[in-house]
């Protein structure tokens, strides 16, 4: 898995900063995840191909995270898409980007296709043969979902030497490589894990942004290799984490060391803050793999 | 008057070059004409006060001349403004920002307040004792509005050598600043201009984007100081301009001409051109005032 933030600031766009979008590159999708005001311009930066887009997953209906959808949904429309795209959201975006299209008298000519999400437990929105996309439903002052993306486990590879010293015939090797025990050549049954290794391991991302502090999502994202975790506040301003409904430094790693990931990313920092590494010290006093977003950075796992 | 170009070009935010937006800064005033997506990272960028802009005027309801507007209402919230934010604009576009304010559950603490213009002719819609906007109906493929700018005209001067020669008493000076003819002290009536100069001399501005060429607006920007008038193509691709509803740079030019403007500004170049000068050289085989918009770019008159 490749992830690319394109955005990971809180609020409004600056200069040199923007609000929430991130591309998520696995197993030949391009993911894009939120889409701040801006997120156009970040794809063209980050070299993001717009035709390989076809899934965009929102997270919710506060403007950093979804501005920057309709002007992409239009440049689609003037670059002649043609392939479908789908966006997973809260319920009533659908009704936004319908307004403004048609104010504008201008349709795409691809199929636009909204999934309006209101529920309030996990639910699988996505799958294809190797990958699934399941919601995190967030604690936040308006609906919102985080995604977990998991890829499905590869199959298991071959051991040749001991496939062969069990006279096992070569039609059963997909039976194997699919987990199964098959019988050799003598009518024997042997076991699968004796002939095969585990195949690839397979890679898992949960994107978790806006939300306060909340322990509900800790089954959900229980050991992902990553997680990406809104941290808007360090605790010196803790007390502020109730009425916005955010997350300190601290909070996030607290979820992240329950869930026992295996790295945090933390991001969605507000922009009072000057130095950085103040988050990433904060999250290590519970959590030791810590890494900070920055808008154009990338992480490969 | 300064004019600052935020945005000039048509269609989608690139990584250097931004969709329709300007400021007019004139008597006091800071009016922001259009407003692309990014158009608040361009103010930012060109350091105009965020406090200052009290008036937004939109020309019409494609994207690339509104996208940015959402996003900076919602920073004027977050910023805890308390001034009246006046929006002319097309009917509809108040529909599309409440409707996004109501789902993201975020209102502004200021008045918000939408002029919706549905007129196909010239109209007043706003004054202040200094400066006056009227509409102009533009030709677009949905509903369209330039904007003229005009300051008005400054007090006259006194020339208080002949004043003192023809004997006025000190209480007429307003009226004779004012332009009436006033009677001495020995009840003879005093011819105006005899005892005045003009005063500063008004300027004005329109703005005409996005439109196919139309002779109907000349009368309406006659010997106005600065025309911005729209040129998305060369004559070389004409032919687009029928279906689009845009104009070249010569037509562009031939307006200009007609009206007898003191300067023509072109803008909203579409994308496919790499040089800008062929639009001047374009232009002024027809008329010879012609300046090019750039992102960035100021003008003063």
């Amino acid at each position: 898995m490749k992830l690319t933030i394109l955005g990971c600031y809180s609020a409004t766009p600056r200069v040199n900063t923007n609000p929430t979008s991130q591309v998520l590159e696995t197993k030949g999708n391009i993911f894009l995840i939120d889409c701040g005001e801006g997120t156009q311009v970040q794809l063209r930066k980050n070299k993001i191909k717009f035709s390989r887009i076809k899934h965009i997953f929102i997270s919710h209906l506060h403007g950093d995270h979804y501005f920057g959808l309709v002007g992409l949904i239009s440049t689609f429309r003037l670059m002649s898409r043609e392939t479908d795209l789908h966006i997973y959201c809260p319920k009533g975006l659908k009704e936004v980007i319908t307004l403004q299209m048609k104010l504008a008298d201008s349709w795409t000519n691809y199929q636009l296709i909204f999934h309006e999400l209101d529920s309030d437990s996990s639910k699988l929105i996505y799958k294809d043969e190797k990958v699934e996309v399941h919601t995190i439903p967030l604690k936040h002052r308006v609906y919102a979902n985080g995604f977990l993306f998991r890829e499905k486990e590869g199959q298991r590879k071959l051991n040749m030497e001991a496939v062969l010293e069990n006279n096992i015939d070569v039609s059963y090797y997909r039976k194997l490589q699919q987990g199964f025990d098959v019988k050799n050549k003598e009518g024997k049954l042997i076991e699968n894990t004796l002939v095969t290794k585990p195949g690839t391991k397979s890679k898992s991302y949960a994107f978790c942004s806006d939300t306060a502090y909340s322990e509900a999502i800790v089954p959900l994202i229980k050991e992902v290799d990553t997680l990406y975790h809104e941290a808007t506040f360090l605790e010196q301003h803790k007390k502020l984490t109730t009425s916005t409904k955010h997350s300190t430094a601290k909070q996030a790693a607290e979820i992240a060391n329950q869930a026992q990931v295996g790295k945090l990313i933390l991001g969605h920092y507000s922009t009072r803050y000057k130095d950085l590494e103040t988050f990433r010290k904060e999250a290590q006093t519970v959590f030791e793999q810590v890494e900070l977003a920055e808008d154009g950075k990338t992480f490969e796992f």
